[in-house]
């Protein structure tokens, strides 16, 4: 199965211009520049790490319900926050923190969801397409 | 520097549904679910996958441009389609392969040209971060 994206650039790093599009069209010539991409403060444009947050939240966060199935359960309402630690001078991602906040789920205790949530960071899609550590933190309450 | 994106998560996998939003907000609880995710045909949702695959071409794309700066060309349209090989049984990334197409800059040989866009897929920040084969075809002309 193929999964599919398309990126444009055109000029140097610092004054050129992109855009990128995805499969689905939910990223549709969406633009995106040096200066967006790698400034402080509110970022005005997508960029290729918070896109790569983004995969890892979505795939980690279904992944627990997935776990939870197959273990006999129902999910509640599952949370999950990846914050991506960007090394700029070293142009190098150095790890994703994974904060997930769940419901408490009838049947399933603290250490069970700490278990399934451990075996998603390890086991989901996602995480093993990537080489930077991956680190978890659960609230379950 | 942090990249920060969420999803949330409601149900089991086949019938739950989920949201995912990025720093940007270019992703704004945007949907996904099981049956969009891992459809076949035309997509219509975003999915993990994609996002990788979009993170990455935009990536590369931008990186192919600072490294032809680096050596003291200036991009001309640069196009980069990433696909991703998902092997759904296994539920696993075995490759992402990203097709380049490029016109001529001067002073620029085929050769110089290969090597620059072959560095970075070496060397770009989601390339670094990834666990995956990745495979190039640079079309140059």
């Amino acid at each position: 199965m193929k999964r599919t994206a398309k990126a444009h650039w055109n000029g140097n790093l610092q004054e050129g211009t992109g855009e990128i599009s995805s499969q689905s069209t939910v990223l549709n010539e969406t633009p995106f520049s040096f200066k967006t991409r790698f400034a402080s403060g509110t970022l005005t444009a997508t960029n290729p790490e918070e896109l790569l947050a983004a995969a890892h939240a979505g795939c980690f966060t279904m992944s627990v319900s997935a776990t939870l199935e197959r273990e006999g359960f129902l999910a509640g309402d599952l949370y999950t926050e990846a914050i991506l630690d960007l090394d700029l001078p070293n142009r190098k991602v150095t790890g994703i923190h994974l904060d997930l906040r769940a419901s408490l789920i009838e049947g399933v205790s603290a250490e069970a969801f700490h278990k399934i949530a451990e075996d998603s960071k390890a086991n989901c899609i996602i995480s093993k397409a990537l080489s930077v550590p991956i680190t978890l933190n659960v609230s379950y309450q």
